[in-house]
């Protein structure tokens, strides 16, 4: 049975590590958003040294039976052969990693290929794709299980390296129309507000996919459970990403949640345990049109707004090095008073 | 005689660089702002394959007349002051060009102190401090002269080590009020969305400032030529950065502008040069608020937008991993072709 059991984060040190933040040689609050970043991290880590230890970024991917709907520019295949990029180091992922010191970690969650011999992935994928909740449940609840464990299981090991932060992404050809349908279910926001053009589609693309994720709403009771409703239009990248992030928060790591489906992640889990938002940092606000409403419904200000709608954690990783600056002004910088340097009069 | 002879850049490659970044493994379009970034310094460096070389900090300090008549929360010793902490390693421009591999340095373009024994900086100044623009000009137009060769002899020097990237930055209490009259002399905005709360004024210190800046601007030519504004109401470090980032897009460097100081320094550049614009990568759009009127003015479309309101090229600083990334990208991506990744349908 998938359980977990996160706690707040104390505030204990909020009142020492603001003095230590004001104390720094600037103007009061001047370096803004950095400043409530290190805030956030020293509250997780509970120390007013707080450290960022072998960053990682994951991603999980898999592929939805709803993409054989048309709902995407692309077809599914390419969920696998974007695996495939990822191995050999070409897509944009691999190269915001290695430019921020990231290490990432490709999760075969549910890719619909055989991936099995495919060295340089984590092999845990749950089934062949989703099924197409057109017409069927996305998963059953044993799956749906089985995808939060696995995703929980990968980060405990992660944990052994001493990881304390997680950049969370995704691929899956189709899963902004699984994410759309998630954020409306458990945000109640009006399905064509949480829908986007996802890769690119045109006016009359967008009118299909609202009309058809319409339809899938209708299959399902509203107010459902949220793990019965990730079963039922959720993704095994999706579920996969929930047990993580459950667990990530668990262990008190940073989680710093990408774009659109990895949000939609979020909002499943925070239906779990909304104490997990203390864990979460928000890389960037997303050109996929619903993303702004799903930040909006949890309060997230995102660090970044540069028109990104790329997935695989790419938001993520372009973040990284803001989480790196807050840490490191906060143990670095000088005080006014270690500097000799006059206060506000 | 300072000149300078700004070549606009060449969009021979344009097209060819737009279909580098189309072609790459991601929806097109999907890397949003990165994208142009990527096409603009292919542009600057006329190349399919852009390198960021050396990359410096620049900051230069000095102070202003105008800090005697109580326009900010900091007494003017201030400046010094920080310049030690800048030598010492203390301050937050320190911290985040050694997070993101900047070599910083610091200049004495015009501090009130005797600076002379100082290792570690740059000395190049002008006068100890300037005078107050209440009274008479801040500089005679030699000085201001002398101050813009000054800043572009430092880029040449720069430019012997390969340095082709420079993130432009300032050190000097009372600069926001020198920052806002340039502003409203070189774009006729309205005084008082020129002004801001500098380092943290209240609503009197504001109301005082606005007064006392508007009996100032009383005092000069309206529609004087740009460098004898920069004479009559500028600073000594924004002089130089005026004379460095002319010479620098004359060198075809890719100037990183920092906030509203750095973009008052670029409004007198640009009033010399437009073309000048071609060269500049905005990191952020500053709390201080006048900065969006000024980037608006000059159709920038900043990076980052985190509250920031400190200097010293701070946000500079923060926004250059993105620099870092759009390159890594533009020459790093597979491409549909070479990954063996299907295109859009």
């Amino acid at each position: 049975m998938f359980s977990v059991n996160i706690e707040s984060v104390s505030k204990e040190l909020q009142t020492a590590l603001q003095e230590k933040i004001n104390q720094k040689t600037k103007p009061l609050g001047s370096l803004g958003q950095l400043e409530h970043l290190a805030l956030q991290i020293g509250l997780i880590q509970n120390t007013l040294k707080p450290r960022l230890n072998a960053p990682h970024a994951l991603i999980f991917a898999a592929d939805h039976g709803l993409a054989d709907l048309g709902l995407s520019l692309y077809p599914a295949e390419v969920t696998a052969q974007m695996v495939h990029n990822f191995v050999g180091g070409g897509a944009a992922i691999n190269v915001f990693c290695k430019a921020n010191g990231l290490e990432l970690l490709v999760v075969d969650a549910g890719v619909r290929a055989d991936l099995s011999t495919l060295g340089g992935i984590v092999h845990q994928k749950i089934a062949n794709g989703t099924r197409c909740a057109l017409y069927e449940p996305a998963m059953s609840q044993e799956e749906c299980e089985q995808a939060l464990i696995r995703g929980a299981d990968l980060v405990e090991d992660i944990a052994q390296k001493r990881c304390n932060v997680i950049a969370f992404g995704e691929m899956g050809i189709g899963n902004t129309s699984s994410a759309a349908l998630l954020m409306q279910c458990l945000t109640k926001i009006p399905l064509a507000l949480c829908i986007g053009r996802g890769t690119g589609l045109d006016d009359a693309g967008l009118q299909h996919k609202i009309a058809i994720l319409g339809q899938i709403l209708e299959n399902y009771t509203k107010d459902a459970h949220a793990l019965e409703t990730l079963a039922n239009v959720g993704g095994f990248e999706i579920a996969q990403m929930v047990g993580a992030m459950l667990k990530a928060a668990e262990m008190r790591m940073i989680i710093v949640v990408d774009g659109f489906i990895c949000t939609a992640a979020l909002l499943v889990a925070h239906a779990l345990a909304p104490q997990i938002l203390d864990y979460c940092v928000f890389a960037h606000c997303s050109d996929e049109s619903g993303h702004i409403h799903a930040l909006n419904f949890l309060g997230a200000k995102p660090l970044l707004k540069l028109g990104l709608r790329l997935g695989e954690g790419s938001g993520a990783a372009l973040a990284y090095p803001l989480l790196v600056a807050a840490v490191a002004f906060l143990n670095n910088m000088a005080s006014f008073a270690s500097a000799g340097v006059s206060k506000a009069q």
